[in-house]
């Protein structure tokens, strides 16, 4: 095991102008596990109720991903409900229930503690020492957040951010947390807290790497169907962060090509609800896309 | 004279949250122009009043662009006045006076109607038959539009975009002009109504390229500074085009490398007030741009 993702698995009800999805998979963990399953076997560090489906289960298994860090617990499963509006970079999300997420404090399986890169997914960032602390051997930490705590928890979040070496954000948090209209110069700020790296998720508009020595922009698929972005971010990330792993080479060229993989990863997701696009068009299409990235931006 | 430029010269007052410049050079056809000097020597159609101080013309002049076609007339020269806010693309007119500009109908000197290229810069649509049946033997008909001519003469638009090889827009015209969101089907739907090549500038995320047979897409240079950003976007046109005019291969690749200097040149432009900093920079700084985005974008 040395990909290790921590994060929610849960079930989403997703509408948009044209269609609705009941109760499908989603959870930020789930994506990013699934994302990274195209390139390494990932060990998933999670919760869920009893009432998790069976097929749930098996759909992640099936795609080699470890579920001994998958606990079922007494109780339901995290809910998301949400909306996005015509322009699908609008989002309200309607409900959320937490359930038995609410008082989860990750244990990692013995087999999971020698990991090398680890990915703590939208946690509490007051969660993240405990989870770190059973770590022995990690190589990479690698975060992200979401918007709630950015507002209610901003200090920890920094001092979290402090610690990791790798940090995904999209545009609008970055601006948030960094407190700077201007990207470049909020994803710079952010990368003087202590991240080694810095990945600045654009949506429509690609992504942005703010290494050491060296900054790398990556264009976006043009998508003509944007069906359904939950998790597009946690994909990316997951896909990032398998690539890595799979590489075992941290250098330059290596993130580089790992953030074109996030973005292709991502740019599949989209393309209808849930992960259903992804999954069916598995690693060909994924190798086929990061070729026509190639062509897009090359003169 | 094989690159010919018609649009506006203008005085510009230009507020930001930081600054504020009085009766700056200003107007389309100026970025334009300046912005192909660096590669060609562009002929200027346009019309100022009596009030235009010399500096200015000397300054055109500097910069190898032909003024056979820039009339001086009785009365004032074209005023505009802006502010933008804390975020650069937030942009408000305060006011706006035609002047002279009002009722010019360009006549072309004999000298530029054998012009190759021809850049129709925010004209009344109404203008363009009117212009283009001076030429003898154009062989690339660019045009761009602003937000007044979409809201007021959308079908008189439409047509005159039928006319052109090539439309430069912003994401927000594209996507005002197509009635649709999705940036890349407008971008279809536009290349679907005639023209050859359309191209959509995205500002700080850079510009899209819909070609025939290819789509190209750039990132913009990651800016730290972004003092002003009027005249960008037709700086890039007017990079773009004399690139293109210099090169006088308009294949494929020379219309990547058209955009990536379209591109780099407008990064320049926004960078000081005015066209002040592209002036500074000069050819050695945009070649030095041009491979720092061959750097950005590579993997």
């Amino acid at each position: 095991m040395s990909l290790v993702i921590i994060g929610s698995v849960a079930f989403d009800t997703v509408e948009t102008p044209q269609a609705r999805r009941e109760r499908i998979i989603g959870g930020s963990a789930t994506y990013a596990s699934l994302a990274a399953s195209f390139f390494t076997s990932p060990g998933l560090v999670s919760v869920v109720g009893r009432d998790f489906p069976r097929k749930f289960l098996n759909l992640l298994k099936a795609h080699r991903i470890d579920l001994q860090g998958l606990r079922v617990k007494a109780g339901k499963t995290f809910f998301w409900h949400g909306r996005y509006e015509q322009d699908p970079n609008l989002r309200t999300t309607l409900r959320t229930e937490l359930n038995v997420w609410r008082d989860f404090r990750p244990i990692l399986p013995e087999s999971y503690r020698q990991a090398e890169i680890v990915f703590l997914s939208n946690l509490d960032p007051d969660s993240h020492d405990h989870i770190l602390s059973q770590l022995q051997r990690v190589k990479l930490v690698a975060m992200d957040t979401i918007r709630f705590w950015i507002e209610n928890k901003p200090k920890s979040l920094i001092k979290a951010i402090q610690k990791v070496d790798i940090l995904f954000v999209n545009d609008e948090e970055c601006r948030l947390i960094a407190e700077e209209i201007n990207l470049v110069k909020a994803g710079r700020k952010l990368q003087a807290a202590g991240p080694k790296i810095i990945i600045i998720k654009k949506g429509e508009h690609g992504a942005m790497v703010f290494g050491k020595n060296f900054v790398f922009g990556v264009l976006a698929h043009p998508s003509e169907r944007v069906v359904d972005p939950t998790g597009a971010g946690d994909s990316f990330a997951g896909a990032f962060l398998g690539y890595l792993d799979s590489s075992a080479r941290f250098t330059q060229r290596e993130i580089r090509k790992a953030a074109v993989y996030g973005n292709v990863v991502a740019s599949l997701v989209i393309e209808d609800f849930g992960p259903t696009r992804l999954l069916e068009a598995g690693q060909m299409e994924i190798i086929k896309r990061y070729q026509e990235i190639k062509k897009l931006v090359s003169f």
